[in-house]
Parts: C-alpha cells; structure tokens; sequence
C-alpha cells in the first residue's frame, strides 16, 4: 500500500530538521525546557509572528488544541468551532477530557470555513442556565478542507467574538500550507487571536507543536499546567531542535509551499483528466474528489491509502515529502479509473 | 553549568537509538502505529517480558504513569504509592488530572520502598464512605531513592493487594537500571502487575516510554483512550524506530549496567574519600549523599548541577552516558569540599 | 405571572410528600443514608420495579443521569441519545463534566423516541481511534416531547445495544406519566435497562431522584462516589421520607395520572377550540403547540408563562397540581388567541 | 443506638426551618431559583455579613466548598488547608474531582486551626514545574475539632496569602457555632475571604447550604456552573425558605448558641466527673474526649454513638437539638466508665 497521499503525517522528518536533531545530540543539557535550544527554537518561532508571545513545545496537536481551549472556556462553558473542525471530530473529545466537559457548538460553512451569519446567529442567542454558553471561537488555518482565510475573512469572524469578551484559539496544524498561500502570519496576533498552535508535525517534525500564548495572562503557571497534562518533555531539546532545524533552514515555509504546489499538480491532473470533481478549492495541500464507492474501493485496491471524509468526498493530501511523480502517477491512475 | 548528575534526563539519545531513528526516516510510513516498526518494538518489548502484553508508545512517563492509575482506580478511589514516588512528588498532580480527581495514600518505607508492614496496616483500615478507598498498589521500580526491589519483596507487596481484587503498577522509569541490578523482567508479569511502564527516556530515548498492559481487559479502546489524552503519535515510527533500536543492540540493558556501575564508582569515591555520608544503599543509578547546604552550594558554584531532594541528602544520578572521566572528576571536587 | 404550565416543575410537594416529611423529623436518626425510612423508601422503590436493585436517593436529575452515564461509559467512549434528550440539551453538559469528557451522540427520531433505524446505523458504523465510539443508550422515559415507548419500541432499541454489550440507562424524570400511559414499570430491568433514575421532583417531590441500579457490579463503592459527586444528603430521611410518603400513599402513580389527564384536556381543548394544531400527540403530561411568534408573545403578555422548544412549538406541561380551573381558563385564552 | 451527639448530622430540621417549608408550599412558582422566597433568603444572608455578595443555595456543603475550590485553584494548582480540614479528610476527595485534580496541601495546626508559622514555610517555598503550588487557602470556621478562630487569627492567616494573589474560602458548615461563640460574621468579606459557604444542615435545616461569592468575578456564569455541578434545586424554594425561616426567626443564632452551651455543659461534666481528659478546648460545639479503647466500646455498647478521630479523641457533637437531659444522662455514663 502507498500512503504517499493518505495523510501529511504519513510523511517522514525533513531533511533539515533530522540533522538539527542529530546535531542537538551532544553533551549534557539542562532538562524541561531551560536548554538554551528550545530558548532559540522559541524565539524563531516568535521572530516568524513579530510578537512577544510565550512559546512551549508540546508533543501533540490534539493535545496543544485541547489545553488551549481549556485555557479558554470553562467546564460550563463552549468552544464554537466549525463542525468539521478537528477538534469537533477527529480529536476523540480531547476538548472534553482536557477542559473537563467544556461544549462544543458546531458552525457550518463551505469548506471547512465558518460562516459569519451563522456565528452571528448563534452569539446573538440568549444565555441560558441549562446550557453550555460559548466562551470561545477556535479557528482552525488552513480549514480540514483544504481552504485558507484570507486576514479579512477572519477578521469578521473574530471581531464579534472580542467584542463579547470571549477568546480566539487559531489551530495551525497546516499553517506552513495557509502560510504558503499567501496568508500573513503576522496578522494572527494583529487579529486577536489568544492562542496558537504553530503547526509542526505536518511540517516535517516527528512529533512536535508550538503552543503560542499571546495573552500572557493564559500563561501563568504554564510549565505546572503542561507537565500535570503529560506534555512536558524532560529532554526538550529533542522536540526543539528540529523545531528550530526547520525554522532557520527555511524548510517549514518551503515545506508548505512545495505541498501546496503538488495539491495543485494533482488537483489539475484530476480535474483535466478524469471525470471527478473537484469538492472543494484547492487552496492548501489537500484535494478532495467526488468519487462513487466503487472507484474509491478501486484506487484502494490499486494500493492506493486515501480516505472518504464526512462531506463525502475523498481526500489525497500532499507534503513537503511528496514526489512529483508520485503527483503524475496517482493522477494517471486516477484518470483511467471508471 | 555541568549537568552530567544532574539527572539521568540531562543525556542525550544513545547512539542505537538514534541510528534506528535515522533509518526509519525512509518513505511514507502509515500513521497512528499501524506501520512495521511499531509492531516489531512492541515485539521487543514483550520479548523481554515474556508476556503476551498490549504494547504502546506514549510520549511521557508522566502521562503514563497517569493513564495507567486512571485504568485502575475510579475517581472515589485511591491509589498506594510510596509518598516519595514520581507520581507523588514530581507528576504536578498528573493521576488527578487523568483520572479525576483519584487520590494518593502516601505510604513510607526506606529509600524509597513501601514498607509492607505499613501497607498491610491500610489495607485493613475500614471503608468509610467519606474517604477514598484504596483500589491499586503503584510500585517503582528502581525507587526513586535508588534501592531495587528484590521479587521477593514485591511479592509481599503484590499478594495482599491482589488478595483485595486491587490493580497493580510498576513505574519503570529506571527499569533498566533495576534490571542491570539482578531484577528479572519476566517476574512483572508473573507476579501480577497489570500495568507497566517500560521506561525509554531515562534509558536513552528522546522521549518515549512503553505502555504494557498484562490484563487485556485493560486494553479495551485502548487507542481511543490514548487519543484523547494526547499521547498518540501520528508518526508513530518514530516513537518506536529508537526504541526498537534501544532493544536490538542490547543498549537498553548495557546503558542500564553502565549507569549502575558508574554509580557505584561515584559513591565508593565519596564514601572513601569525602566526609560525607551515603544516604541511601546505591542499587541502582543514582547516589544520595548527606551534605550540609554550605557544601552543596559550593559544589553548585564549582559548576556542577545537583539538587536536594525531600529526604534532605543530595542527588547524583548516572546514566548510561556518564563518562569514568566525569565520575572521577566530580569525586575529587567533592573529596575536597569542606 | 401564572407558572402552572410553565413546567412541571414549578409545583410544590404533593401533600402526601410532604406529611412524611413532618412525619419524618421526630428524634436523631443515623445520617448518611442508613436510617430506616431511607431503607423503607428504597425498599418501596425495589417492589415497584419488582427487581433486587440498588437504590440511592440524590438530589438532582441533572446528577443522577449524569452519574449513571459516567457508569456506563468511558471519557474516551460517548453515550447514544435523543438529540433533544435532556440530558442533551438541558443539563449544561452535566454528562461531559460528570464523565470527564463522555461524549454524546444525538439520534434522530419523532418526538423525542429514537428511530430505530438512525440507531441501527450508528451501530454500525466502524470504529477508529478519533472519535468517541458509542457505549452506552441513554434513554427518556416519557420522552421531553411527551411521548411514551410501548415496551415494545424499547426492546428494539435496547436490544441492539446489549448485544454489543452496552450499557442502557433510563432516564425516569416523568416516569410516573409513562406509567400512567400504561407502561408496566416492571418491564425496566425484564428488557435490559442497567441504570434507572426513578424521578421524584417532577412527581411531587422538592427535590429527589432515585438513582436504581439494576446491574449491581455498578454498584462497587457507590457511596463513595455519590459523596465525592456532592449528591450525599447527611440528613437522608428527608430526601426518602417524602418518597415514601409519595409511594405509599399512591399518590406517584395517582399524580402521574392526573397530569396526563389535564394534558388530554388541555390538548382537546386547543384542537378543538383554538385556530393551532399539536406539535407531537399527548401522551403524557406535555402538549406542545404550533404556535406563530406573536400568539406567543401574547400569552406571555397575558400573563401565561410558557417557552419555545428547540423544535419550534411551544410548550405546556401539567403536574399533579394542576387544577382543572386552570386548564379550562388557558384553553379559553388560546382559543381567543388571534 | 442513641445517635445524639454522633454528630451535629443526626438532628432534624429546625421548627422555624419547617415551618417555613411548610408555608412556602402553595401554588406555582419560577424554577430554578428565579422565585421571591430564594431572593428574600439571599437578602437574609447578605444583610447577615453585610455584604452585597452573590447567594446560590447549593444541596450538599461537599459540593459547595469543592465547587468553591474549583474558583479559586486550577488543577495544576493545589490549594492550603488545614490537614484535619473536611475538605482533606471528609469529602471523599470532592475538591480533586469538582477540581479536575486540584491538589490539597494539608497544614498542622493545634485543634483544627491553621499554625501561621506552618502556612509562612509552605507559602515561602520556590514553585517548581514537577509540583501544584498553592493558589487558594480553605479555612474552616469553627474547626473540626471545636476550635474558634479570633478574627486576629485570621487575618494573620489571610494577609499572606492575599498578599500573593491567591484566592481565600471558609468552610463554615459550623459558621452559628463560631458566630455564636463571639465571631463577627461581618468580618468575613471585610477579612478578604472570596468565597463562603454558609452552612444550613448542621444549624437545623435539611440539605441546604449557601455559597456566598464575595467577589463577584468569580460568579460569571454561576448559574451554568452549579447546574452542570447538579447543584441547582429546580424546585429552589424548597432549598431557601427553610434557611429563610431559620434566619428570620432567628433560629440559625440561637440554634448554634444553644449547641455551644450544651458543649459546654457536656465539657464540664466530663472534666469534673470522670477520669478522662478532654482533647481539645471546647469553643463550638463538639467535645473530643481522650478515651481508651474499651471505654468507647463500653459507650457504644451502652447504646451511645460517637466515633473515634484522626487525632485518636472520641468525638460528641451537640446541635440545635441536643436536650439537656441528654446532655446529664450521657455525662453520667462517661462518668461510670471504667
């Protein structure tokens, strides 16, 4: 089986990352995090933002999201989140479990994008003592399908949610890929946005994400906080290093750039030679596909790993891994199918 | 600042694991530990064990740890542990978190071994319905104070509890140097813990430990369970490679009987050459040493890093990264402290 | 403001209810649930039901159910029920922070019965680490749109579940108007039901629910759960005297019947007279009208509290207080409605 | 078995407390605490403490002070407290599970009050990553073993810890004891405490207590958080009339001063009668008596309840109830123990 284009976590560790990790293997270095490379690794990450915010390397995306939101909303309280969200449906409830049965409300939306109106909609709803009112909007760049929000976009979605006093969670699981696209990671803090997970394992890292506190008051007790949740790493220079590996070679930007041209190649391969349709703008690394069952099951059994998503479509995602002939090959394939 | 002592967290990646890191770098690979490596180091594992256990690997020995009391206690039970065990003392709390709110009954006993006289005497304490009754037995071993159970002495804690239909842990942080020590892996499932953790950071590992369930019972969704506590690696290769690495070359046991014998080098030089008294018998990796503070501060002014721990002695931890050169060095500056 | 239809807990304590309770507070009584009249009344409870259960008395039906689910699922695993379902919509998440993070699966289905069918599919869905696979059926017994399962509807229901060896709790906030409707109580442990919450408040009572535990293996250390769940009364007479009282008097049964009386009457009454039809058919003590915005207002305005249902139509609820008076003089206010 | 002095819990309700239950029983009226006798009961309250505080009558003390808790500490945190506090020995670990993991950090003092000196240390020491540093302190008023705290005391607890930000609540499940012996309850919110609990159960009502939120920060959302908590009485009035008829009548006072006096009388009997020494000074209104094992025994077997405590002193507790020929007849038992 292939799994060149089942997932950007099917991918290995970039080049530049692996030899800053072997390179950071040397001597005795101070444990938990006070290690002068993860105090660089930090601060790359801050330079990349333009913002004094506080930064910690984590080990898990579901994780980093969970803990964020939980900063964010109370046990009583909701997260607002698109529906299709990976915090809505692909993180087992970590949400609930890290914040204690904080809510969920799910918006709709093209493309994994919410929707202004129907935000508008539910924060206009009267607060009312038998249910979860929302704290909180979780953003997710760029969305689950593959769509990037341009700086406007998510300025209309953020500005009612401050006006209420309430808090912005931007998961960047993908943010190499919105980055790649022309979205100005600079305007993540302009636009008020509380707290950042700064994409790394989808980047090219083995298993390393930045939790980006903003609002500095978040980040009280931070080090207790993240060490009782099992997301303090006693050697933190290994989840730092390549972390700073990827970021002073470039590599997380040319990463997200090259997925996102190979999601192009492949998207325009389909859309020219086949007779699929493309269910969603290829804006990021992702490309979903209308296909009947039996030409899904068909490219499975050709050894090809791709997966039906809840829209209904079939997604192949690409990486800064991924191969232009891999690209050419699966859209062969995938134009002779029937 | 040296940090050779400081903790056996302060060492890099032994060279077998990163080796075995390196190598699994190759290629797409399927996600969430369903790839190649991660079936053959879970093989490894239970190899060792001689048990047909349920293997995963999680990011944290505190996470671990955590997760494997939550599968043992409900949140209106208690957990024993030696009160100067990990989970007591240096988890901020993790068994309360992962498991909502379960409690601690700290029991004593000498470097760190649960007496089981003071064991059998909770244990028949009456159940009151206004306190948190006693459901598991969490051992360490080596202890954090650096003593080795023998299997004998486990048994004798062991048996009472399971008389009572209680669960039992091992923290294997230091399972290797437990091992070097004379202690025979294949008891742990004979003597019936059901959950293990088989420590990798503290054996050379970036940040890897080995969750072993014995009773399958425990292991029911166990993947969702993981998941949701943010403790499963997309790229769970990696986790796995240098572990895999770690048990091939025989390192994870060589590293474990080097740090012992360096230890053991350590306190002999201090106990010959020093005014200083040992505080604790050195069965393992680690040497704690009876000194005034006046000295400690000057030994931590003289460069190198070691801390005083809840028993009031200071603690030298070896590992399997510990150079003679360091041990010798350090047993001079200590021998000429005053 | 009139609150009579309001909901129907907005009545007092039945008379017989609350003639136990005077009757109750006579000399010292042993606290925490092992009194006499507390054994009495679960006693009183047990022969309804004819089943050997457990039987505790709480304060909440918010923490009864949530409770009984954290019983029968995991924080990783989620808990099937109605979409509209209580403990869905009107317990502020209770399950999520009871159950640490449980999840909930809405089902679809007419008036607040799950369908079948949408049940069968869920079941059959395969599962996969990221989401939250289904462990338990929650049920409502009658249902928030006032209708009643025949036995027959739960046995298709819980069938499938058990099969899967799932859990099936019943949540009986208006059993006593399900019982009234004809539905033999004793069929809840024949079909398979595991966690009952036998409902008191809205029955008559100020505020006690009865948690019954069919499956006894759920029962281990109960009283410490409910203590650490703050649903321990000290003074336990007093939450079981009044259902004693409620039960031996019949009046549980005979305030059920009167409710859906007066339901039928007032329902007659609006398709009859009024210019509105029924949301849902009356079988228990709800009717629930298709009611335009301004006609709404205007009762209000008349003085009638009643609310909008998530499904659009608006609600009235009778209990075994409401007065015939009362409901012939809304009926004339409807039915005067323009 | 006489349950008398088993505890202040074996009482019934107050005639005043009746009487008022009794006559709030008529008609409809708003749920969930939204009806006239809840906000007269909270005026009763704030015009006592002289306060504009936020009231919510909660069912069970556990759930109040862990609920209080949860204001004021994260999990990650722990929070100061007595070590004989109920909070750390009577509560089933409450504060972990409404806490999420919240630590307690038990503290020595004679007689159930906190020894600065013991807070100073704990409060001086450096916060690391691996431990839950304190972020509240829980004071409890009068102690659990019949100790008053002066408001000299008291201020000298609070002081450092207000002076660090951290958060400061009062358990006072026994607060008519204290008031009744010189206590000024004005000098609660004027002393900087954030949260009471104002005890009702033990001054003669049924379960009903009422949390007091001084700082008002603290109450967003309140509602939705005592309802998730299954803390909120649909049927509220039922929780707040009999505390409204307790404190209009004056009955909460004089319950509480009648309690001490029957202490007192108690107190002396034993001191001047028998052979057995009393354990502590007898300021509220429990009695803690040394005493072998065989003569407790011997008083249970002669049909007395009471129980031996952690400080290993038998315990006798008068309430508002406690007839003086009890109080003579009990004497004269202790008295003819051998």
């Amino acid at each position: 089986m292939r799994y060149d284009f089942a997932s950007d976590n099917t991918a290995g560790i970039a080049p530049s990352a692996l030899a800053a990790l072997n390179a950071a293997n040397a001597d005795f270095a101070r444990a938990y995090g006070a290690d002068d490379v993860t105090a660089r690794a930090a601060d790359a990450i801050r330079a990349r933002l333009d913002a004094d915010a506080e930064v910690r390397f984590v080990f898990s995306g579901t994780a980093a999201n969970a803990i964020a939101l939980a900063m964010l909303a109370q046990p009583y309280e909701a997260v607002l989140a698109h529906q299709a969200a990976h915090v809505c449906t692909d993180e087992t409830g970590a949400p609930g479990f890290f914040g204690h049965g904080v809510g969920l409300i799910g918006l709709p939306g093209e493309s994994g994008k919410i929707d202004p109106v129907g935000l508008k909609a539910i924060l206009e709803e009267p607060e009312v003592g038998h249910r979860q009112p929302p704290a909180a909007l979780s953003l997710t760049q760029a969305t689950e399908y593959g769509a990037v929000y341009s700086s406007e976009d998510l300025r209309h979605l953020i500005e009612p949610v401050k006006a209420r006093g309430f808090g912005v969670h931007l998961d960047g699981a993908r943010l190499a890929n919105a980055a790649a696209a022309g979205f100005d990671l600079k305007d993540i803090p302009r636009l008020g946005v509380d707290v950042l997970v700064f994409g790394g394992a989808k980047s090219g890292l083995a298993a390393s994400e930045a939790l980006v506190l903003f609002d500095r008051s978040l980040a009280r007790r931070l080090d207790n906080r993240l060490k009782q949740a099992g997301q303090t790493a006693s050697k933190s220079r290994f989840l730092a290093a390549p972390f700073l590996g990827l970021m002073e070679s470039g590599d997380w930007e040319a990463g997200g750039a090259h997925a996102n041209l190979m999601a192009q190649r492949l998207a325009a391969g389909i859309a020219v030679g086949s007779r699929f349709v493309l269910a969603h703008p290829v804006e990021a690394n992702a490309v979903f596909v209308r296909m009947p069952e039996a030409a899904h099951r068909r490219l499975n059994d050709l050894g090809w790993a791709c997966y039906r998503f809840d829209d209904g479509s079939v997604r192949f995602v690409c990486s800064w891994a991924t191969q232009v002939e891999a690209v050419d090959e699966l859209v062969a394939v995938i134009c002779g199918l029937e």
